[in-house]
C-alpha cells in the first residue's frame, strides 16, 4: 500500500530508498526458467532449465543460451524480448570492439557494457528497466574461465557458480554445499555439478535440460538433452 | 483492481513483474481472426480465417495473408492498421537488406527485425506496444522451409505448426494431436492439415477459408476458397 | 466506468484490448453526415448528404467531397478541419509521387498513405487520432475503379459500395439488398443506386444530396443537387 | 461531471466523440465581442461592437477588424492576444505567397492557412486551441467578393453573411430574415444590413459600432461611428 | 472548487472558455505596486509607487521604470524577476531591429514584440504565463507621443492614460476624471496629473513616488523623489 | 491544504498569483547558514555563519564565499549543491567576458547574468528553482564597492548592507538600526559592523565567523576566524 | 503523510524547502555497506565493510573501493549500478583532463566533476539522483594527500576522516574520538585507526573488511583481509 505512490511511471526512489520498478522487474527474473552456471577449472558451463515446450515448438529458437562472440556465451532468465535487444546489442558491441581495438573483449568488459546498459534504463526519463538477469561466461586470452552475473538493476558480480530465475535459493543452497575444488576437478565433474543444480528445480528430468559447455580456444558445445 | 495502477500511460512494472500493457494487446490479438501455419516437408502453408466480409466488400485488400519479399509471406492476428505498419517497415528491410548486402534476408533475420520493433514499442515512453501477433513463412537459400511466430511483446519463435488468434488454443491442441510426418507427407496432405485446423473453429466451412502455400523458388500461391 | 482509467491523456491498450481513443473518435466520425461510394462498371460515384446549410452558408467551401488528383477523389464524414488536414497532405503526396516516380498514384498508394498516417496518430505520443473515416474513389492507369474506405483507427478495404457517418447501418443494408451487376449496369443506374442510398437517411430528399462522379479519362464531375 | 475526465491537459475525445478543449475554446468565442460579415454585389462589409471602451483607451490599437493584405481584411471574436498571434502569423504568409508565387493570395487559401495552423493546435501535444474565430473578407483577383468564417477547431466555410461572438444566434437570425438581393443592392444597402444586424445586441446604439468596407481594387475604409 | 481541474500543470481552457493560469498570473500583477502612465502633448510620463524600500536597499537597481532604447521606455508591476527577462529581450529586440532595419523600433513594434513572447507562454506546453503587466512609453519618429498597456494574456492597447497593478481600479477612475486637454496642456501639468493619480493610493506621500518623463528628441529624464 | 494543487511537478501559478516552488526554494534558503554583507566606504566585507562543522571536516571545501573573478566575491545560504553550479556557471561567464569584450565583468552584469539564470528555472518545464540566495559584492573600474543580492525566484536589488539565510530578519533589524556613515567610516568599523550583525545570530560567538574583504585592487582577504 | 505529494516523479521541493527525492536516494546510501576514509601524514586510507558475501561469489568484482586514476581512489556505499556510471564517467574525465590540459585532474577538480554530476540529477525533468556517496582519495602533484566526500546532493566536502553508508554515526563518533596527530603519525597507526573505526560496526571481525592505501608516487595497495 504505502508503496503504491513510488512505482508508477517512472523509477523514483521510495521514503526508505527503494527503487520499485527495478524490483519489480527482479520479479520478473524470479518468474523466468531457471539458469545456472559453473566456472570449472578448465571450463565454464552453463545449463538450463527448457520450459515444458509446446510440442511442434522448434527448439532451436527457443535458446536462452546464445554466444556472443567466439570465446563468451550467456543465459539469462526473464522476459525474452528483452533479452534480444540486450543480445544483439552485446554483440555489436563485441564485433566493434574488435574492428576498433584489435583486439576480443574482455569478459569484465562486455559484463560491464550490459550492466551499464541496463542501469541507464533505470534512470531515464519514462523507460521501464530490462526485465532480465544474466549469465556471462567465456575465456579471456590469458585462458583463465570467466563467470560473470547482471541483474535488472544493472548491477555485476563474477561467481565460481551461480543461479538465475526460478527457485534461484534453492539451486544456490545445492551449489553452496557441493562445489568445491573436487566437484570441478575434471570437465565432466563440472557438467555433472550443473545438471545435478538444474535438477534440484527440474521436475521432469534431464529430458527438459540443456547445457553449453566452454573449452579455450574450443568454442561452444552444447548438449541439447541429458540421460538421467 | 489492484492492477488498476500499473497498466496506464505508459508500460511499466506490476510488482509481481508483469507489463500490463503488453498483456492488453495480446488480448487485442487473441480476439483477431485466427491464423494457422505449417511447415512441411517441401512446403510451407499459411491459413486464415476470412472474417465474414461485409457483403460488398472487396476481398482483395483484407488479405491478413500478405508477402514480404518473394521468398518470405506472413499471416497476423490484431489490429489491422498496426500491421499494416509492420508489413511495410519489414517489406523496406528486405529491400534494404537485398541491396546493401545482395543476399535476401533469412527467415530468421526478418523474424528478428519484427520481433525487435516489436520490444522497442514495449520500452519506449508514451508509445503502446503493437497490438498484433505474425506468422513469417519461407524459405531460406539452402530451401529449408522456415515457420515464426512473433507476439506483440516482441518475443519470437520457430514452430513445425502453429496457430495465433480466436481460439488458438483448440486448434493448437487440434495441431498437436494430428501433426506427424505422414500429415506432412505431400504438399497436399500439409495443406490439408491447414485446413482442417481451421476448421476446428472457422463455422461456415472452406468458404471462409484462405490458404498461402510457398514452395522453394516458386513463390507465393493463394487458394482464396475451400471446397469442403 | 471501468473504462475510465484507459481512455485519456494517450491512446493506451484497456485490460480487454480496446483503444478506447480510437473508438472515441469512430463516435465522432459516426455523428458525421452520410457519405455513400458505389463502384460501377466503368464509373465511380460518391455521394453526400449536405447538412442542412445554415441559409447563408455557401454551399462552395462545405464540399465534403474533393479531389485528390486528377483521378482520384474523396469523401469524409467527421470533423472538418481533420479532414482538409489529411486531404492537403493527401494531395502533396500525389504531387511529389508523380515528380518523383514520374506516374500518378495508384489508388491502392494513396490509400494506404493515408491510413498510414492515421494509424501514426494511434501510435505516438500524446496525439489524438484523426476523427475522421475517408472514401476514396478513381481509377487506375488499366482503367479500373477503385472504392476504398479508412477509419480512424488506419485500417482501410477497397469495397464495391460503401457508407460512412450517420446511419450508416441502414444505408449499408440498403446498398447490400440493392447492389447487383443490374444496378451498376449503366453510369445512369449507378448514380441512381448511390441517390437512393442516400435518400434512405436524409430526410429533406434529393436538395440535400450532393452526387460526385468520375469516368476513366474524364475527370471529376459534381451534381450538386438532385431532382427527386 | 462524466466530462471531467477528458477535458484535461491535452485535446483528446471523450466517449461520445467530443474534443472538450475544441468545445471550451469556443466558449472564449462566444463571450467575445460580437462582428457581422456581409458580403455584398461589389462589396464586402465587416462590423464589429466596440467593446465600451475604457475612457481613455487610444481606439486605434482597440481594432478587432485589421487588414491582411491590400484585398484581404478580417474580424475576430475571442482571445484578443491569441488573435495577433494569427493575425502576424497571416500577414507574414500573404507576403510570402506574394514574393514566392508573384501573386497576391487567394481569400480560400489565406483562410486554408488560418484554419490549418488553428487545427494543429487541436491535435498536438500539450497546446491550447486557439480561442478565437475570424471572419475573413475580401477580393480575389476575378473582383469576386468572399466572406469566410473560421472557429477554433479549423473548420471554415464561405457565407454570405455571418457573425461570430456574443448573441451570434440572434444576430445570424436577424440576417437570415433581412438578407436578400435587395438588401444588398446598392453599397449602401449592404453597410446599412450590417449595421443593423449588429444594433440587435449592441445595446448603446452606433456610437459602438465600427464598420469596415472594401471595394476592388480599392482597399480598406473604416466608419469608426454610425450616427444612428 | 468547479475550477480546480483546469488551473494545473499546463495553460488549457476551462469549460465556460476561461484560462486559469493566465488569469492566476493577473492576480500577481494586481499584487504588484503601481505604475501609472499619461501621454501628454509633448511629453509622456510614467509615475511608479516606490515600495517601502528596505531602509538599506539601494534604490538604483529597484528601478520599476528602465528605457528600452533612446526613445521607449517601460514600467511594470507584477514578478521582478520575469520583468527582467522581457526588458532583456525587448532591449535586444530594439537594438537588432536598428542594426537590421537601420531604424529604431516605433513605439506600437515593440509593444507587439512583447505582447507576442507573453501570448506564446499562454500556449506552450508546459510553460507558465509570465507574471508582469507593462507600461510601454515614448515617441515615434514622426514626433508623436505613445502609451501602450500588456498584459500576462499578451493583449496590448493603446492608452491616453492607464494605471497596472496594486489598486489599478481606483487610480484609474481618478485619471478618467480628471485626464482631460487642460490637464495635459503643459509638461508640468501632465506629471502633475501622473502624482495626483499615484497619491490616490500611495499612502506615505511624494517620498514615495518615482516619476520618470521623456520629450521628444530628449531621452528619459527621472524625477525620484515628488516634494507634496 | 488549498496549495495542494499548485505547488507539484511544475512551477504554475496559484490561484492567488502566488508560485508555490519558488518560495519553497526560498524556505531551502531560509533554513542555510547565515549570510551577511555590508559596504563600506573603500571596502565590502561579506561575513557567514561557519555551520558548526563536523570536528574531522576540512575547513577549506566549506566555504560559504567565494570569489568569481579578480574583483568579484560570493556568498550564498541554501542548497550548496545548487551553489557550486552557480559559481562554476558564474565563473566562465567572467572568464568568457573578459575574452570577448576585453573588460571585465561589471557587478551588476553577472549579478544579472546569476539572476537570469535562476529565473529560467522558475519557467521552464519540469525543473525545480535552484534553491539559493546569494551576495555578490566587489569593485566596478570606477572603483565603487557594490553589494547585490539574488534570490530563488531570479529578483536582484543593491544593498547597503544584507542578510540571507536563517534569522535574516534579525539580522536585518540590527543592519538597519546600525548601518550609518559613522559604521562605516573605516574599513575596521565596516568589519566590525559585519560582525556584530552576525554576533546576533551565532551562538558561539567569533569562533563559528568568517569574513572575506575586498579593497579596490587588493583582491579578496579572508579572516577565517573573529576573535571576540 | 504530509510529504506524500513532493516525492513523486519529479525532484520538486516540499513546503519547507525539501527535495525528497535527494533525501531518499540518501537512504539507499545510509542501507549500504560502510565506508571509512582516513587521511594521515603521508599516506590515506580507504577501508570498507566487505558485505557478507554469497560462499561462491568472486571477491574481484565487488570491489567498493576503486581506482579512478594513478593518483586518485574511491571508495562509495549505496547503490552498486549507480556507482559504476560514476566510476566510469569520472575515469574518463581524468583521462581526458591529462590528454587536454597535459597534467593529471587535481583531487578537488574530480570531486567537483563527480558532485557536478550529481546535481544535475537532482534537478533535470524526470530523473531521479544517485543512490551513492563517495569517498575520494589521494595526492596533488604538491604530494599533498586529500579526503573528498560527496553525497546525492552533489554536495562534496574535504574531511580529515569521515565515513559514508551503514552506522555512519556510530563510526563517525569513533573517528572523532580517536583522530589526532599521534594516531595518524605513522603509516601503520593510520591504518590502524581505519580498521578500528571499521570494527566498531563490521561483527565478524577483519576479515570482512578490506583496506586500501595510498603513498605519494608509490600507486593503490590492497590490504583485503585484516588479521585481528
Amino acid at each position: 500500500m504505502a508503496s503504491s505512490s513510488y512505482d508508477r511511471a517512472i523509477t523514483v526512489f521510495s521514503p526508505d530508498g527503494h527503487l520499485f520498478q527495478v524490483e519489480y522487474a527482479q520479479e520478473a527474473v524470479n518468474r523466468g526458467s531457471t539458469a545456472v552456471g559453473v566456472r570449472g577449472k578448465d571450463i565454464v558451463v552453463l545449463g538450463i532449465e527448457k520450459k515444458s515446450v509446446a510440442k511442434l515448438q522448434d527448439s532451436r529458437t527457443m535458446r536462452k543460451i546464445c554466444s556472443l562472440d567466439d570465446h563468451v556465451f550467456m543465459a539469462f532468465a526473464g522476459l525474452n524480448a528483452d533479452a534480444r535487444i540486450l543480445v544483439n546489442r552485446a554483440r555489436i558491441e563485441c564485433q566493434s570492439h574488435k574492428l576498433t581495438v584489435e583486439d576480443p573483449v574482455t569478459l569484465e568488459y562486455i559484463t560491464r557494457y550490459i550492466a551499464g546498459l541496463k542501469q541507464r534504463y533505470t534512470q531515464s526519463n519514462g523507460r521501464r528497466p530490462f526485465g532480465i538477469s544474466t549469465l556471462i561466461a567465456g575465456f579471456d586470452y590469458d585462458r583463465t574461465p570467466h563467470l560473470y552475473q547482471t541483474d535488472p538493476s544493472g548491477t555485476y558480480h563474477e561467481w565460481k557458480a551461480n543461479v538465475i530465475g526460478r527457485s534461484a535459493k534453492t539451486v544456490r543452497e545445492f551449489l553452496e554445499k557441493n562445489y568445491n575444488s573436487e566437484a570441478i576437478e575434471s570437465d565432466q565433474s563440472t557438467i555433472r555439478l550443473t545438471v545435478r543444480a538444474l535438477l534440484e528445480v527440474v521436475q521432469s528430468g534431464g529430458k527438459n535440460i540443456e547445457v553449453a559447455i566452454m573449452k579455450f580456444g574450443d568454442g561452444l558445445k552444447v548438449i541439447p538433452k541429458i540421460s538421467n
